[in-house]
């Protein structure tokens, strides 16, 4: 394992001094960038892109290039998984993912194996070796995996959904059935990030994109307590080092407390949530990654500064801040805008640092 | 004005004791109905039956007949104001509505004028006099507009928009320009509201579907600010009867507190918020309406049961709730469940009221 030269992103996700606050951005590898588009188009189709290690790692570093950036992300989908288990996984041009064998029903559920992911999801471990080779410790990589929960958004309708009424259905009529599908997951999630580990990831976020749609008390059952069975079974030591884990529950502003007792050493946040109000909740026990609004970067390189500073001032001094968008960033943003981004956390940032 | 029979929803909003928990739903009048699709078909289109005092309150009253209910709601589209503002409104089958005219600069802004609401919405304050003359006070009818955030992200983007991004530009980038649209807006909803006390609605309602979409801060000066200004304009005591005003932002779980210092007799809450913790934040201040998942409709009848005992129960004994949604009912669940929904609130709910 080769050693970081900047560890900035590491050291902030573990409330460590930091001599500026370290930035990366959701989706940094992605359509917004026109050398992405090319390489997506050579490969043909998004999961060629996805399950071929060498354009995987060409896309995950093209960011690099562009922007002063701290860590680097692995480039792939939080589909996976689901596509390991035999779901059939392919995308629809303009309508996003889609499954040809969905799950419905208790026989769907039973039969559904947990991968092992050294067999079936080799093209995400040979693309976070060669990543790393690449990197050789510039920035750290992030490893990542979907939420049970919003993997079984995916794996119960079909596809993308805005209510998820099939899943819903599930959970008020047969909870005990839709408990057995989350447990599966989180074990088939939990050995998909620990082999992401042994190849060499730095630091892990799980998404739970979905887990906003959840009433209270819903989303700990049958969300939060899943992130946590898989943290539990996470090899979070790898060679002396600490490997931080991320929790990201988009529309999870009202749970962060019970975020924060499960023992991930960040928290991703949101826009709709103050980072100021989510420290004095929970600053004492986790990091914070966020929260820039991701359509603030249709506006000005002017105005996405003056937000930045926002951000920046609203945490305030001290350890625990990792910037970040609220969300992924669109594909139709001006790079530019970007690049205004990161330049405006590298100059505003030292000054909320002491040992800048 | 017909004194009301039944003045449980209206009690329950002002926070006076009632013998059960009275129960409504958003969007009650529509699609799920099968009553309704006729009334629409014959139409022509929506707009056709937005602007035809007759069909209106032919669909207003149709739920009535099926279920329970403790309130009507006028059929109309929170579109009408930009309607009449000139921007040609029009809906495309399938994908919502569509404006001929968006309103993208300065000149756009500032040519816009304040609608009066007799003269170029005079169909919805007919609709208005003649439901209350079929409603012979039978039960409340209830008012609304869309907010004027929620209106402007229509008027800016020019229909739908899952991001809002034009808004949010003008938003970062010429906030006061938007503050012009957004006072203008203001104004015209409450003459719209207006208007419609004045034709005889018992109760105002103001939609702010889209306020959860802004980081906080935001929505207090965005959203919340023209709430308030607009309430501030509200004739709400008509022939010595208090019209109460009902708040709903969805999403703005995170705001409760704000919300209820405006002055709202009354604050909407979606799925997401548990109405005891909003009961403990605010429900010495204001009434709370809510908060059944929609989604939860797609469950069985035992399941849908299950639900409404357990909200009826989380919000505890005595005064301020009304049952509702969560958001609105979606058109394809099946008018069954809704009887499941509105019969168990009649039946377990006199259990946690005194004068039952």
């Amino acid at each position: 394992m080769t050693a970081l030269k900047n560890d900035c992103f590491i050291r902030a996700l573990l409330r460590k001094p930091v001599g500026y606050t370290p930035v990366w951005m959701m989706r940094q590898a992605g359509r917004y960038l026109p050398e992405y588009r090319r390489v997506r188009e050579k490969a043909g189709s998004f999961m060629n892109l996805c399950t071929n290690p060498e354009l995987a790692c060409e896309v995950t570093l093209q960011p690099l290039d562009r922007f002063r950036l701290d860590a680097a992300i692995l480039f792939s989908d939080i589909l996976t998984i689901p596509d390991a288990m035999g779901l059939g996984l392919h995308f629809i041009e303009g309508e996003g993912p889609r499954f040809s064998r969905p799950i419905r029903t208790d026989e769907d559920i039973n039969a559904l194996i947990v991968p092992d992911p050294e067999e079936k999801l080799c093209y995400v471990t040979d693309a976070v070796r060669l990543i790393q080779r690449e990197l050789q410790g510039k920035v750290p990589l992030i490893g990542f995996s979907g939420s049970p929960w919003t993997l079984a958004t995916y794996m119960v309708e079909g596809g993308s959904s805005r209510d998820f009424r099939k899943l819903k259905a599930m959970l008020y009529d047969q909870p005990d059935l839709l408990h057995v599908l989350l447990g599966k997951l989180a074990d088939a999630v939990a050995a998909y990030l620990n082999a992401q580990i042994a190849a060499g990831v730095n630091a892990v976020m799980l998404f739970d994109t979905w887990g906003g749609s959840l009433t209270t008390g819903q989303y700990q059952d049958f969300s939060l307590h899943y992130a946590e069975r898989i943290l539990n079974q996470l090899k979070l030591k790898q060679n002396g080092q600490v490997i931080p884990a991320i929790l990201f529950t988009k529309g999870g502003g009202l749970w962060l407390e019970a975020m924060a007792a499960t023992g991930y050493n960040a928290l991703g946040l949101d826009w709709q949530t103050p980072i100021s109000e989510a420290r004095r909740r929970v600053g004492g026990k986790v990091a914070l990654q966020g929260n820039l609004d991701p359509v603030a970067l249709y506006a000005s390189p002017e105005s996405i500064r003056g937000e930045v500073k926002k951000i920046l001032t609203d945490f305030g001094q001290g350890v625990g801040h990792v910037f970040n968008l609220g969300h992924g960033v669109h594909p139709d943003i001006h790079p530019e805008h970007v690049g205004a981004m990161v330049d405006a956390v590298h100059e505003f940032s030292p000054a909320f640092h002491c040992n800048g």
